[in-house]
């Protein structure tokens, strides 16, 4: 048999209980981010290869399920590369084809545009558990807005729901690439070799100070460089004011607007008195993608091992499409990591209570039938939940099922009605 | 410059206005199948390539966007034709997914299952005005009830949602795969050519009953047949009861019990002295695809030429699957055509009127933005919907395009308070 009841390899069918839950924090999301002014959009799954491999996405173009090209455009034959034969590729996140979006609808779209979009992205990524090749991202993005009012809105907007999903305790963890290259520029690292200094700070979760160190002189850097580098995060360790510390030591490299920026976003978001969450510098934080020009985050949730969300500024993407750079800045929440945990914690949606089942035993004649239908008909307009359904031979059963549902009323109607 | 500002073609970006509106009928469409016992399920876009053709999506296979190998699996070189390089493709609908979902997850779902899907479709169709490649469907479908209640409830459910749309004066047209055989078999045509028959037959809308004769005769079906099959079409609109005369004339070609399933869900309908639509049987009722089995049905609007959503049985297609036939019924409701009417009539969503722009000037102090985002975080959780923006230079102008999103209210806060 050609056919195949499993879903395609790394994606996966998703069930009513989950879907539920899935929706649930869907409408919470939604009505936060409404409630903050960000307004919903959608732009299509598709998008084209070239936009997908422009060195926008990082590692993520590795992973690009990629369409094939149609009808006559295709020529098999004389294809040499993948390229000769794709013209599209499903999206990898959202935020390339939002820049796309803005770049082309910035006219009809206010400024700042404030945009919230919810859906499907997918990386051809090797499977693991929890983790799939199609996924739901939910981000929020504030372009044309060069001051931190942005990162502000941002941060309070993704802190506001993750505490009206429950969540308590948790981290919002912020750096600025300004600071990062600053840290970098002085202890002596080249500007070219920047990235690759980051790609190994960003292990710190895992292999440590010392790991680092190690790290970095295996790749060759200069022994001094590296042991100021490291000298300065050991240090700043010990500050009660990580932020003016570096400020004063790292003087020009850094500016003094980068002190006063990061602290009026630290500042604000504490003084909105939220008890559930504490927002940290965190000078090791690099994240991956190489678009971040500024202020950049990540949501750490003590549930979890590693990050449930993140994002930052990147206020030089839409100049890649029209020429024009435009302030940006963004933040995505993990769906798919909040709707695991709420699983694995066995989240129940409170349910409608207001709900009934009409069961109609086979061979009821057509005119007790059209009563029935009516009489269910007149019950959901007045506001009830009413599943018609035929009875079956085993009726206990069949209630047992039901109220596995969550139904707890039946009305019976049978073939020779008893009244 | 190798980035393309526009969606890929075929496709588009969905902008804030008629965002709006998707979410409102899919809100309406949820709420009123969920009020059926309709429960919401979701399936991966992306499905293997032999699921999506296997002669179940009739035209529609032809349209499919098919997704490429990746890594080693991917040979170019040696590679003959399109399946040699690729395994996956979009899914073109949502009815060949939902029973491979059901093929494999039926031990966890209830009997009958009541499934609710909203979800993407991807066609490689010929671009035109108000048809994209990438469209919703919202589908009902009912698994596992043989009888006609799986037809009443979800013929219901979609008119009972289009009411609360607002649409009024609608039709449902209904008719069954049965009695089209037993009018062509009564006709004398062999059954191997039933389906090139109903293929004409289908164009009744556009050429008239003179032209399907013509048509047929055209095609070298026997003259003495085709005079009888569209006497009978002549014959059936003089009728006052159409299908009781069809039962007669047809005789057993048609079946007792056909009348009886045709009038039960035909009076069910009626009995629900629903005002707004009537529900009539159509003998030239055919729909594309050729799983169908039983009762088949449509929607028309008369705001539109053609249809707008349909349905019927298909009770041999989760066999295809399991090797064990599960009776099965759907209605699909025509998302896309909804939200572009009731776009091109203006429908407005009412809009939340608890609302407040912060118009923060620039330059004012830390102390002071602290004390307004708390603000602003403070009248969120009282529940209004607060935008905090910074105040543009042309502040007149900016208000006005604040007003034309809505907002009335507006709370300024400048570097040196007045106050």
């Amino acid at each position: 048999m050609a056919l195949s009841k499993k879903p395609v390899t790394g994606m996966k069918d998703i069930l009513p209980e989950e879907m539920k839950i899935r929706n649930y924090v869907q409408n919470v999301i939604k009505e936060t981010y409404t409630a903050f002014g960000f307004t919903q959009i959608e732009t299509p799954c598709v998008e084209n290869i070239s936009n997908l491999t422009n060195k926008q996405g990082g590692e993520n173009e590795k992973l690009i399920f990629k369409i094939l090209k149609r009808g006559e455009k295709l020529n098999l034959q004389t294809a040499q590369e993948e390229n000769d034969v794709v013209d599209n590729g499903l999206r990898y996140d959202l935020t390339v084809p939002l820049v796309r979006y803005y770049s082309k609808n910035a006219n009809d779209l206010p400024t700042p545009f404030k945009a919230l979009q919810m859906g499907n992205v997918w990386r051809a990524d090797r499977p693991q558990r929890g983790r799939y090749r199609q996924f739901m991202q939910c981000d929020i993005d504030i372009l044309g807005d060069s001051s931190n009012l942005a990162e502000i809105e941002l941060i309070l907007a993704t802190t506001t729901t993750l505490e009206k999903l429950g969540f308590k305790n948790f981290q919002i963890r912020i750096n600025e690439r300004r600071i990062l290259k600053a840290m970098a520029a002085y202890s002596g690292f080249p500007e070219e070799s920047f990235d690759r200094v980051f790609i190994i700070l960003d292990k710190m979760d895992k292999i440590g100070l010392d790991g680092i160190k190690e790290e970095l002189v295996k790749n060759d850097f200069p022994q001094e460089s590296v042991e100021k580098y490291t000298q300065l995060f050991a240090e700043i360790q010990q500050q009660s004011d990580p932020i003016g510390y570096l400020a004063e030591i790292l003087g020009e490299y850094m500016g003094d607007d980068v002190k006063q920026w990061m602290n009026e976003i630290i500042d604000s978001v504490k003084a909105t008195k939220a008890s559930d969450f504490e927002i940290v510098f965190d000078p090791t934080l690099v994240r991956g993608m190489s678009y971040y020009t500024g202020t950049i985050f990540e949501i750490a949730i003590p549930e979890f091992g590693g990050s449930c969300g993140g994002g930052g500024r990147y206020d030089k993407m839409v100049g890649k499409f029209t020429g024009h750079d435009v302030p940006a800045c963004g933040f995505s929440i993990g769906f798919e990591r909040i709707v695991l945990l709420l699983m694995e914690q066995g989240f129940k949606i409170p349910e409608d209570s207001n709900k009934v089942v009409y069961l109609i035993e086979k061979g009821v004649d057509s005119d007790r039938l059209c009563e029935v239908i009516a009489q269910a008909q007149k019950e959901r307009q007045a506001g009830t939940r009413v599943l018609v359904t035929r009875m079956n031979k085993n009726k206990k059963f069949q209630k047992e099922q039901l109220k596995a549902q969550g139904y707890e009323n039946f009305k019976e109607f049978f073939k020779n009605p008893l009244n």
